[in-house]
């Protein structure tokens, strides 16, 4: 069962990164690099970032290494020296790491990590770096608008299915959950990070039994007050009458029905009479779960229209993020051997140096603009989001727990203005400013680089 | 650095499998089941699907078990029988798949696999099997326009790094291999499958040196002959003059500079302007290849617009599928203890019994018209796709080698008709036809279903 690919995962690696530290290590380049992963820009379709996967990305570095298997694949290419080949066997990351801690709210150009280490290990783990935080940071800031859209309403991932890979779907578990979803329907998403798991039936388990309330009645014997009852196998109304039935026979035990789930139809008018017809049955405390198809605008069209629905099941469209399936997310040398870099092609410029970002909250202590500024600039006024979480390539504190993520999210909400609340795709952006240190620098960086390149021709 | 979860992917299911099973155990239900695993529809971006993902699939239903720490975690939910619980200690999947085998182009509605086993294994495994074929099938049905925008010049596989998650990153190179993609700067891919790799150098190993013919001197007294020098660090028609000088150098060892790298700005201005220079210069064996931001749209204009690019990298645009990051599969029960079944509900209706698929080609040799038809019917003018790969839970035949597939993609494109070569979201669909017999076991589940509502009201 078991792939043996995460065996090998320091070759998971752009084979780029390996013919330019095999130059590196001929030239003696062991000076520390920093690099820093941003993300360029912020389409319409998301006003702010969510940063998460440092937990899976400090794992990984702590144990990147290369069995010897990797080596001899290396080897078999015919491309690398023995003695660079030789340098791999012992190979660790020993560099450290600045970062957002996960649960963070960011904003474009904002340093999500910075990685400072001797440079051929800053560049062999570029690809790594770049994958492991994308692929959270793109869930779960795809997840929180949904739990804005939900307004308190209980939301559970249904993504498994239709995820990017089998490990997406446990990442793409937790970082919905991470973000405020309060359960997942994937089984050992549950079990690795201690999610609550939730899940009834599917049409197929109707089907099976050929009749409906045969099919409700078999699941009501087994699992009794925990059951949800799908409703649209064949016809969501028709359903009602056997729940009904169902439900007072669970009362005649002292028992009552959790549930009803909607997959498909009007979810709005099929809601409405729903709760109505169960609400004149006395069956006011068995709850209406809507899903299919659903993402943060789906919901908020279905409350603003008052379904009365009391939790969603949320799958594919943010299980692979469907409007924004990956950040434009790049990893960036700032500085090398002391001596700050930058890019400045047009849409793609880097800022130099490594760097410090700074939130300033209005008297409300709703955000209201963040600075980036060079490492050790200190801000008054503001508070400094990035925490050093890795040195000498070990972690400085243990794991964060999931819960506390959660906490920071929901205190990160609290905090947001209106005008980031809304999941309008047009209006005020938040700003950002660039401290006169960094401008300074920049311009400096610049310079010089115009000139160096000036002499040569 | 192993993730625990490959040797847990038994827990890799939705939830309700588990419940639903629960029940099939309790009432002995154990009759085989089969389920059906289709795409419900193709959205104008894309004409065609191409199958991908089979051979992983096989390989994780023959290794299908449950550990004991995945039994343990069930156990702790407190919701499951302990009979039950005993049921999946020794559980395997015993059953039987028929399948287009990979690389084969296919429709909306065409069964891609058809499962036949025991309802609670053919249900368990149904998470597993809809990600794992979503995946690659999903990327290869996006690469091969690439493929087919590329006239024939390589592609290479760059999006490792944005692709949702490390797994996904190397089923994506896999995938984009399958369709006709020539390499993958993967290296980890590069070992697993098999498949070419290259890279050469990134912006950050340009500024590490400073001086950016500092940086290619080095690079070519390490890798020689196998130089790509990218020219876009700082400005791209500058570089070239040194591009220029190293050549000549090269030439003076008998050797010949590979190739040169755009990355950003106007690619076929800087393309003709590149290859202008290095002809004058007597450089026309350097190779130009560009990358940036590609799919098969840009590649397509690329190239119309006479840009003298000899090989294109493509990454996150085609590695995360982002026009279409998910295809609409569904696993739906076709038939259960011999009585087929089917979905009726608008936009989600399925077509009952197990399937065979026949492909009819026109006297060019070109695709004519699919049928779909029930499983046994023969059609004399038409090729059978579907194929038994899997009895009693054993593959029939070893696993296909990736040349093989790709042998099959090269021979499945060149009997496409020139409207499903267009890379234009409207015009013609393919017609896929019902046989009579499927469309008379149709109506009569209909009609059945029908009755059996009725009956109970």
């Amino acid at each position: 069962m078991r792939d043996k690919f995460f065996d090998e995962l320091a070759l998971l690696t752009d084979f780029y990164e390996f013919t330019m530290s095999a130059v590196y290590f001929t030239h003696d380049m062991f000076a520390p690099a920093t690099f820093s992963l941003f993300v360029r820009n912020c389409p319409p379709q998301r006003k702010f970032f969510l940063a998460a996967g440092l937990e899976r990305l400090l794992s990984i570095l702590e144990n990147f290494r290369f069995t010897e298997e990797s080596l001899a694949y290396l080897e078999s290419l015919g491309l690398f020296k023995p003695s660079f080949l030789d340098y791999l066997k012992t190979f660790r990351f020993s560099g450290e790491v600045w970062a957002l801690p996960e649960g963070t709210i960011f904003f474009p150009h904002e340093p999500v990590v910075e990685i400072t280490a001797p440079i051929i290990e800053a560049q062999l783990i570029e690809t790594l770096v770049i994958n492991v935080l994308n692929l959270e940071t793109t869930i779960a800031s795809k997840a929180i608008r949904c739990v804005l859209a939900a307004q308190g309403k209980p939301l559970v991932d249904f993504a498994a299915r239709r995820t990017q890979g089998l490990e997406a779907a446990v990442q793409v578990a937790r970082a919905t959950y991470l973000a405020g979803f309060s359960a997942t329907s994937n089984t050992l998403a549950g079990k690795l990070y201690n999610i609550p798991v939730t899940g009834t039936m599917a049409h197929s388990f109707v089907q099976s039994f050929g009749e409906e309330e045969e099919a409700f009645w078999a699941f009501v014997q087994e699992f009794s007050e925990n059951s949800i009852l799908l409703l649209d196998t064949y016809d969501t109304l028709g359903a009602l009458p056997k729940v009904i039935k169902i439900a007072r026979m669970l009362e005649r035990q002292g028992k009552r029905l959790k549930g009803v789930r909607l997959d498909s139809g009007n979810l709005v008018s099929l809601a409405k009479e729903v709760r109505k017809r169960l609400d004149e049955a006395g069956l006011s405390y068995v709850k209406i779960f809507a899903s299919g198809g659903l993402d943060e605008y789906a919901i908020y069209q279905l409350l603003a229209q008052g379904a009365p629905i009391d939790a969603f099941g949320v799958g594919t469209k943010v299980g692979v993020g469907a409007d924004l399936p990956y950040l434009d997310a790049a990893y960036k040398l700032v500085s090398y051997d002391g001596r700050p870099v930058a890019k400045f092609s047009q849409g793609k410029a880097t800022l130099p140096g490594s760097k410090q970002v700074f939130r300033v909250y209005d008297d409300q202590g709703k955000l209201k603009e963040d600075w980036i500024a060079l490492r050790g600039e200190e801000m008054s006024s503001g508070t400094p989001l990035l925490v050093q979480v890795m040195k000498g390539g070990r972690r400085l504190s243990p794991p964060e727990g999931l819960d506390q993520i959660r906490h920071r999210v929901e205190e990160g909400i609290r905090r947001l203005p209106s005008y980031l609340l809304s999941l309008e795709p047009h209006g005020a952006k938040y700003p950002v400013y660039l401290t006169s240190a960094l401008i300074e620098l920049q311009e400096k960086v610049q310079q010089e680089c115009q000139n160096l390149q000036q002499q040569k021709f």
